[in-house]
């Protein structure tokens, strides 16, 4: 049988990888960018409205999910693609994350997670068989297994722990996959390596990991609030110990350049609210940082977000009917805005896979890093 | 030159009719109704979505867009047209009812009326010659007269003095748009008839009003909180004093089945906020009346909102997912609750425009209003 991930082509420069990875809903062309749809919706878009911005695959969170309208009903429903109109492939997180950041009571025990619902209190609990029950009544290309995400900083006892227990986690998920034949059906469920600043703990996380063979590998425990230099050092920790035939993701980052960066250190695919949730606040992201429409400045711009950018908002609005709309409240602001800035970002990790091809990425990614970054706002 | 309206074919069981209007931006099949969109845009969906749900024109806020973004800023733009991304025709009212409806301080006089703004509470002032010049900035295919709407109810003395007054402006408003070169330009302007519950005084104003020979007609002083009976008779009261030749439209109307018992009355247009602000509450109509999808029992509920009705969210989503959409409070809810809705009344009143071609318009409105007000929410 075929690998379901092709490796096509890898930089010279840099570890950047040019990859083709195989799922139940269609191929995604990598290095990608995954726009997060958190309750059945990426927020403000509609699935049409998606496909036109280009995404290939889209993120469910299963913590939310699950609370609401419930992982059985969108089972009964004929699964999340058809619940919520969206036939292309979907990555679902394990919930372990959002129980670590949104559960302010959680207990942490061998065989998984009790914690209550941020909704309405209830007593739930997670653990490797619920969040593999979960996600394949979901229906997901993608799963995620359950791991412990320790905060930053942590001691090493702390990390230690962390790394085992999600190495244990991991293993029995796996098995869980493989017993109910979720894996057997086509479906991919991708292992998390921890390891948090502790880079022999990381590098002992991917590679016991590889062992177990999964069809794909994340870097965890980035995102939780450490700097920009310690991130990027924990991701080029990892990355080398991984297995170069699977595709590698960074969950929950990260900025437009950050993305970049990271495609540098060889990994494969991003998820990140950044894009949706700016949208929302009235931001656009342009090749020169992020601007903020609510500036007076650009009350009577008649040009586009970005001059030349193919998306229906810069095609067809000036800069000063979206401030319009944003000073007005408009929804027709978060829709519009999130149309350019998830075209921004899926612009740009087109424009890397072509640069990747072409051999000159590390140039053009050094070129375009340093333009954003001098902009008036790199958000 | 040939009328810019055509009357197809009056019913013969109905004063119904079914007519054709041309304008700048191009033709309006009629009876229509007419999307509202207040603060330049449709709230929640975008032109592209407006075209797909067959919206042939839609209406636009004079009161709103002065005050925010500014008249003058839509001009420099390119006009109402290019700056808020809709090419088919524009109705814009003259603001003279949201004075009313809206700031508290106001003071009519023989010229205009004096009035603060319901933002900031700057004092500005509206005449025949601001509501004029306003609509020209905007660039109006039809552009409507101010006038004066007395409350319900009011006196015999207030609604002559309304009437006479609302006269004496609508012929400055047609001398003022001749004068400026707006008719000659082959945009429209609309007067307004007025009369309140006097069936005297609504008689003089629309045949004072037709000697004046403005390309279209309005009922106004409808819709100010008059219960339904009262609201169709003044209607019935007015229209067969407009001249047969003209377009018709009553403003600010109405629910689906009293479109359509207007349509008998021989209204030709409709602008209404209903079908677009109940979407963002989580209703929808149906040919039973409309439901609310909060209600516990659309939770597993895999059908349509209408089963075959065209649209994408008929087409794509069931109850359950968009409940689950309203109860997390999702964006999206309101964007395709407001497609199918905006479907619902101009899929109805395309299916009234058949009926009367056909010649059984009356026994179909007969049928289709009592199924839809013994519905479970005739809204
Ligand atoms: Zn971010
Ligand atoms: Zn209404």
């Amino acid at each position: 049988m075929p690998s379901h991930f092709q490796l096509l082509k890898t930089d010279t420069a840099t570890a950047a990888r040019r990859g083709r990875l195989q799922t139940l809903h269609g191929v995604i062309e990598t290095p990608i960018f995954m726009p997060v749809g958190t309750q059945g919706t990426v927020k403000a878009v509609t699935p049409v409205q998606l496909r036109e911005v280009g995404a290939q695959i889209i993120l469910g969170n299963t913590y939310h999910l699950n609370l609401r309208p419930g992982s059985e009903l969108v089972r009964d429903m004929g699964g999340l693609h058809k619940f919520m109109g969206w036939d292309g492939p979907i990555l679902t997180d394990s919930g372990g994350f959002q129980v670590f950041s949104l559960s302010k009571l959680r207990n942490i025990q061998d065989d998984g997670i009790a914690f209550q619902s941020h909704l309405d209190g209830a007593k739930l609990f997670l653990g490797p068989r619920e969040v593999m029950t979960i996600q394949a009544n979901l229906g997901s290309d993608i799963a995620m297994v359950i791991d412990e995400c320790p905060p930053w900083p942590c001691t090493r006892d702390e990390c230690r722990a962390a790394v085992d227990r999600s190495y244990r986690w991991a293993k029995l998920c796996k098995q869980i996959a493989t017993d109910n034949g979720f894996l057997a059906g086509g479906h991919h469920v991708f292992a998390i390596a921890q390891g948090s600043t502790y880079d022999d703990l990381r590098r002992e996380a991917a590679e016991s990991l590889a062992e177990l063979d999964f069809p794909g590998y994340a870097v965890g425990g980035v995102s939780v609030g450490e700097p920009e230099p310690e991130m990027l050092k924990q991701v080029a920790a990892t990355t080398p110990f991984m297995p170069a035939g699977k595709p590698r993701y960074t969950m929950g980052l990260g900025t437009p350049s950050q993305i970049l960066k990271m495609i540098g250190l060889g990994v494969d695919m991003f998820d990140c609210v950044h894009p949706t949730r700016v949208s929302r606040n009235g931001a656009a992201f342009t090749p020169d940082g992020m601007i903020n429409l609510r500036n007076e400045r650009y009350r009577a711009d008649s040009s586009p977000l970005v001059e030349g950018l193919d998306n229906y908002t810069c095609r067809q609005f000036s800069r000063a009917y979206l401030r319009h709309l944003v000073m007005a409240n408009e929804i027709l602001a978060s829709t519009l805005l999130t149309i350019h800035n998830l075209h921004f970002y899926l612009d740009l990790v087109a424009q890397a896979r072509a640069r990747i091809e072409a051999g000159d990425f590390a140039a053009w990614s050094k070129a375009w890093i340093s333009r954003y970054e001098a902009g008036e706002a790199s958000g």
